[in-house]
């Protein structure tokens, strides 16, 4: 029989479609891996090419200490076809009964390593660190822009996941607001804090922890699990398993052991389900707010294996064709390093 | 400059990314469209293959007397793999700290034509009406069962939206609780007659009449335009003119009117952008409440001709290519009557 199940923080219901189920070799995944090799002439972020994106707005750089020239581990550029825009005056108007704003805001590119033909599932866990490092200074730094309510960080892999380019890459925007997905997460957390006194991801993580059934890996200070809602067959997420609510505020060691659990997370998916597409997003606290609410930051993995179709637009409700217990099952029982080595 | 658009109703912002701004031509669409034939021997909705589906719940004849044979029109069977079920007691439960029920509903799917070669946008005016009669008549017996809360019409138009069967069909999806866009919807409504008294989709009609510049077609009693805070690249709305709360009372007279509207509309979207995949959903008032809220029912139809990445599935804010006015323009200005003559 299907279960409706409803996620705790956001009240969403998800159909859990048993009747439907699906195991990682019922989805057809993979696309082309079209022999792709480590530097590519026309690719803008490859080495070489940097004159084919705006100017860099970070380079950690184990050679040359020239902006802009090839010598760099990860760079980050704003976006040449930005979806929002840094200059310009913040403007809220009317228009008739509408309500409308200026698109102030950054959109930024996190080109992940220099090598065309890698992903950040297989780079090295210094470099992967190196991402994540990166991540928290573009944050830092774009906080300082008052304007800026919030920062959202995501990775599109594939095609289907709306990646327009090859090479590994992350992206953020900052957003003149804080979005009504945050705003959701953050009222249902309070929510949740006024009736129980408790964090409410630190109850999930508890619960995970305690019935097993849903997680995928972990270590000392992170947790990868598939939420009991999961609104995808086999999202995970990772989190910190003590309560911090900011990701920007992570120390160095922590950043290492995060990138090392989302890169064995990824690898796992990977196994499961060869080359497939996904988003990545990183749910964290808003940034200059007059009231600091509280947050438990965490990374959502959502592998792209099915299509949204009319039901889930028109309703909102996700139909999830593989439960997380099935999802977990799978990628706990793959062998990553057996098949790594 | 780009801008942010809010949805009067939900408070949902838009991103209208007037830098990457997109014409018709600028899309890859077109599905191929491997030469259909009026009839395909192992469709499942084909007539001859009746016993392929589960047995019927309606069929309009025009010869045969006998369910499940050839001789329809339109017909409605039970989704062979539901989403949900029918069967079964409704049932709340816990599991530690989160809340489940059990997967109860109906998931039905409607044959619009006996012709495997045709969509709703070319059937003739009679069969529109009848599919969208049809809609009625399955929404008006499932509202007898007093489990369910709302019914969700839908129709998923080629693969990329969803569709795993290119015989013209649509489906419905009838739920034991009203789902959050729809009570999102609701509540949004409610707050601006709070606040004006009057209701805000009466408003919206009014200003997109005036303004002329996001409207595509209309006739007597419907308006068919590109909303003000659209959230995909031609997405498109057909709504009364005049307030009605429910699509299921609409008279004989006006559902004719109302095909015709949405065929229009099809036509138009299908002639700027050539077969595209496209998913439309209605929007109407719960059943089986306590308390009938008001509502202004309207249809939403959604082109799909970019993917939700990272950034949309983080925050809950779309980005839109193309803005309503500039899709209304071009909507407008084919000339269907020319083209398909």
């Amino acid at each position: 029989m299907p279960q409706l199940r409803r996620d705790p923080v956001t009240r969403e219901w998800v159909i859990i479609a048993a009747e439907r189920s699906r195991r990682p070799s019922d989805f057809k995944v993979g696309e082309e891996m079209r022999g792709k090799s480590v530097f590519s002439p026309t690719c803008p972020f490859c080495p070489g090419n940097e004159l084919m994106t705006p100017g860099e707005v970070l380079g950690y750089r184990w050679s040359s200490p020239t902006s802009n020239t090839p010598g760099w581990a990860v760079r980050a550029v704003p976006n040449k076809f930005p979806a929002l825009q840094v200059e310009g005056e913040f403007d809220r108007t009317g228009y008739g009964m509408y309500d409308m704003m200026s698109g102030i805001g950054a959109h930024e590119v996190i080109i992940e390593c220099p090598e065309h033909d890698k992903t950040l599932t297989d780079v090295s866990l210094d470099q992967a660190e190196l991402v994540f490092k990166s991540y928290q200074d573009r944050c830092k730094d774009l906080s300082q822009d008052s304007r800026f309510k919030y920062i959202m960080v995501f990775r599109n892999q594939g095609r289907v996941a709306g990646a327009s380019l090859e090479h590994a890459h992350s992206q953020l925007i900052a957003l003149p607001m804080v979005p009504r997905n945050v705003i959701e997460k953050m009222e249902g957390a309070a929510r949740y804090y006024e009736f129980r006194e408790r964090c409410v991801y630190c109850d999930m993580i508890k619960q995970e922890t305690s019935y097993g059934e849903r997680v995928v890996c972990e270590n000392e200070q992170f947790i990868a699990f598939c939420p009991f809602a999961s609104k995808y067959p086999f999202e995970t997420w990772v989190a910190p398993k003590l309560h911090r609510r900011n990701f920007v505020q992570e120390s160095k060691q922590n950043i290492r052991l995060f990138a090392a659990l989302v890169q064995e997370t990824l690898q796992r998916i990977t196994l499961c389900l060869p080359s497939t597409a996904y988003n990545f997003t990183l749910h964290t606290s808003p940034i200059n707010q007059d009231i600091d609410k509280d947050f438990h930051w965490h990374l959502s993995i959502m592998p792209r294996l099915t299509v949204n179709a009319g039901f889930e637009m028109g309703t909102g409700i996700h139909i999830n064709v593989t439960s997380p217990e099935d999802a977990a099952k799978y990628l706990r029982s793959t062998s990553i390093f057996d098949e790594l080595v």
